[in-house]
């Protein structure tokens, strides 16, 4: 499909829709970003199908809702019946390769059953959700022993950081002024500086590794996963990234007292959290926040350096390339801290789509308002690399259309969230079993519906409530509109992709067609 | 468990419910199956998954609902990442074999993608839905081209029935008094006797081969799934069944004028079609009825010798054995044919279990009301062999604390059953697309509701019309009715097994648990 050669796949952890400055921020300027926006298109109203790291991702990966490809949560498998990305776009000869974040766990029992193991490359790259691992990193290491050859670990030490485990004792660690390591772990410590030169945190490091990849691979197609681990915490930024905003810089909190008023119990349990119940301290947040734009703006600037190779490799020509976030981060807005339920901060993220082919010159600098979802990357990736989408499968649509300017037919009108938070304290806290620790979100342009199993829903009117502070969830003077957006959850819930063996097509080609095969049924 | 060393699990293909002697039947005298129920226990209440071959019989074989494992139709591969029966017996040193149908074509697409062919063992395994095929026969053979090596065909031609498809001309044939071949798909021709001898026909044959692998298997520990083509069409059975029973024996027609008055649009479709329009006629019902009937009679004869041998082998001491159906036949009733909608004579089967172990012996000959469906048989299978039933992914549950009368907690309430009705002539009639062609049905003690994609719902009150002639899915004094039978149905399918990777249990050890592993989440 025209010039899409090359597919760059760039993912931000827990990088929330509003901080970029081509985004509306006021004082986080990520003009490196907003010029990819000025390239493509920038969708304003993109969401995760889980605002979780693990299942958000393997939706990315799968094209296929949370509950469709049964990830539901971090550590959870995603079982070896479910196809991805790399499934997909290999046998078109294309390199699918990844440097960073997946938060994916091979299947292995299933594996197992299907005589599939981590010892070959098939079983590695089924294991690793359809990626080559040219470099996986999920940036999480406090226990040296889980991952003892971590390569960036390897880095640091030979650059003379003295530890066993550099990644938690330096990159991710600061120091008081006696010269105490103190953890990056814990939010009191943001403020200061990681005990990281820049130039080797972790940002600079995965950069570097892409554009090695990318030299490496020269001429030959290639799809590749940038998946940074930032902003997400640990929350702490080499200097000079860690103090170089400050409380005049941070968007005011959105959160009001009322919502602390009898909220929704699963609500109520989350911000009872370790999270929620920090965040809900002004000073936390204060802490945070400036550090968190740190992370961004350090972002932004390598992803300026990433794409001066681009342009002058000339891949600018010929690459896709997509910005965007696997959720938010709801920085005490809420009350909460982490993400997990279903405000805007958490489920809505940046999603910018570089499309490098003159048919996508229309829409170059266009900033579309459609409902977007995470799922809708595969087959815009397959659509724009020439191969064929199995619709029967993959949930969610090609983008190519809205990019080039071509029919979308009647646009969705939902976007659909889910959340197993089985693995959660606030599950404890609501005595719930596991299999039933299940919510659904589904939200249209004005309304937005949550039903939780086993609890009223929540109900909020983002035309005269765009900060969600008014749960409409019992109010009975909105029964008709949450029957109606139950029935659109119900709708979409069983249209879920579930006949992933056989296309639509062939299902038209072969119906009422027994007689054909000789298969004579109820005849006299 | 005990003392249940092999399954025997027999299936009949299309046979209701209620034609069986034991069951109720007056003029339909079953004695072996009845002597079986005897010494076990008979489900009076039990339901299929899908009231059709292919999609039912995966819900047997994998212990997941239509829509979970995804083979929602005849000839929709079951997919590659389902596990079956097979994959969860045979890590525990038992043979897992199948003598007859299974309607399974296997993923090749799916296969593929995790490295898997048809010529491998594992391949087969696979391919076969779990089962090691030691006689695969669907029994529908129009096309000799189509399976040129049908061992059942051999075995004809080697006895001198002179064809290149014996199957389709002489067991499934009859003839006119001049001789000349008749068509036995054709129901005029269903009062005529088959052109084989009866020892040679489909039902004997597939009991002989039965009997051979258990000789095979000798003291070895076995599961055999026997699954007999008949009584399904083509209607024809070998002389003495052909005409053993008159139209004195059959059971009166359950139809009522009423229901072809401005009936469900779906249910008007399938009346439309070919078999609804042809057993409209009483004069097919009269035909087929008979022969059916002589279908039934001629396996629980052929059931008698298995028993037999199972008695003489001592396998009735160390053997389960269940004897059940895949769906009804309308055979007339509600002016259709075929199965397909949710009436009882389309969705309630046999179901019968007999458990040789002594903790069973309180429960011989009950008969047992409580709502089973047919995701319980992988469940019951696991825990009666000593295997550990995975509960993550397995619908079902296990009938043993029902055999046993042990502590079965709360029973379900509901049965649930669904179709997918893409591929049929109904579908083009309504105008609907293939992947929209759906419905769910959800029934308790008194209610039956069904729910159409894109049409008004059904609903029965089978308190007071047990005939389900009175639909009240769009009777407005019914709506509270319908509105707690949706949400019932929407908790049904909101439970669905997504979560396959991962157990409850491990689940339950991991909650809260990423301090334990050095991760800090959100402390100050």
């Amino acid at each position: 499909m025209g010039n899409v050669k090359n597919i760059l796949f760039i993912m931000s952890d827990q990088l929330r829709a509003d901080y970029l400055s081509c985004a509306g921020h006021p004082n986080l300027e990520t003009p490196n970003i907003d010029a990819l926006a000025a390239k493509g298109v920038m969708f304003s109203h993109a969401y995760v199908q889980s605002p979780v790291c693990g299942p958000s991702r393997m939706s990315f990966y799968t094209g296929r809702t949370a509950f469709s490809h049964g990830a539901t949560w971090n550590f959870v498998p995603l079982p070896v019946g479910e196809f991805t990305l790399g499934d997909y776009l290999r046998p078109t000869g294309i390199r699918v390769a990844l440097v960073g974040k997946t938060h994916m766990v091979p299947d292995l029992d299933g594996m197992k059953l299907r005589g599939l193991a981590m010892d070959t490359e098939l079983g590695v790259n089924i294991g690793e959700c359809g990626f080559e691992p040219y470099e996986r990193d999920d940036g999480e290491h406090p226990n040296q022993k889980v991952k003892p050859d971590l390569a960036y670990n390897k880095y640091l030490r030979d650059l003379g950081y003295d530890s066993d485990n550099p990644w938690n004792d330096f990159a991710n660690a600061a120091e008081s002024e006696d010269g105490e390591v103190l953890s990056g772990w814990l939010m009191r410590n943001s403020h200061l500086p990681a005990r990281v030169k820049e130039e080797h945190s972790e940002t600079p490091y995965m950069t570097n590794r892409a554009i090695e990849f990318m030299e490496e691979q020269g001429d030959d197609p290639w799809c590749l996963h940038l998946s940074y681990i930032k902003p997400h915490w640990p929350y702490i930024a080499p200097a000079p990234y860690h103090n170089m905003y400050g409380l005049d810089d941070c968007l005011p909190l959105v959160r009001d007292e009322k919502e602390r008023e009898n909220p929704h119990p699963v609500f109520r349990a989350f911000m009872n959290h370790t999270s929620g119940q920090a965040f809900g301290r002004k000073e936390v947040c204060d802490a945070v926040v400036p550090v968190y734009m740190g992370l961004v703006k350090q972002i932004d600037d390598h992803l300026g350096r990433l794409f001066a190779y681009l342009e002058e490799a000339g891949r600018m020509e010929d690459t896709m390339i997509v910005f965007t976030s696997d959720h938010g981060d709801y920085l005490g807005d809420h009350w909460l801290g982490e993400k997990e339920m279903f405000h805007e901060p958490s489920i809505r993220i940046p999603m910018i789509v570089y499309d490098p082919d003159p048919a996508a010159d229309a829409t170059r600098g266009a900033v579309d308002d459609r409902l977007v979802e995470a799922i809708d990357l595969v087959p815009t990736f397959l659509d724009a690399a020439g191969g064929s989408v199995p619709t029967h499968i993959v949930e969610g649509r090609s983008l190519m259309p809205l990019l080039r300017g071509g029919e979308t037919g009647d646009w969705r009108e939902e976007v659909f969230t889910e959340l197993d938070y089985a693995y959660y304290h606030a599950r404890l806290e609501l005595g719930v079993a596991p299999h039933e620790a299940r919510c659904y979100m589904i939200r249209t342009d004005r309304w937005k519906y949550i039903h939780f199993m086993g609890f009223r829903p929540q109900l909020f009117d983002l035309e005269n409530d765009p900060n969600e502070f008014v749960d409409l969830g019992d109010d009975p003077g909105y029964a008709d509109v949450r029957a109606d957006m139950h029935s659109r959850l119900f709708e979409r819930i069983t249209r879920r992709k579930n006949r992933i063996t056989v296309p639509d097509e062939v299902v038209i080609e072969r119906t009422d067609g027994s007689r054909n095969v000789g298969v004579i049924i109820g005849e006299w």
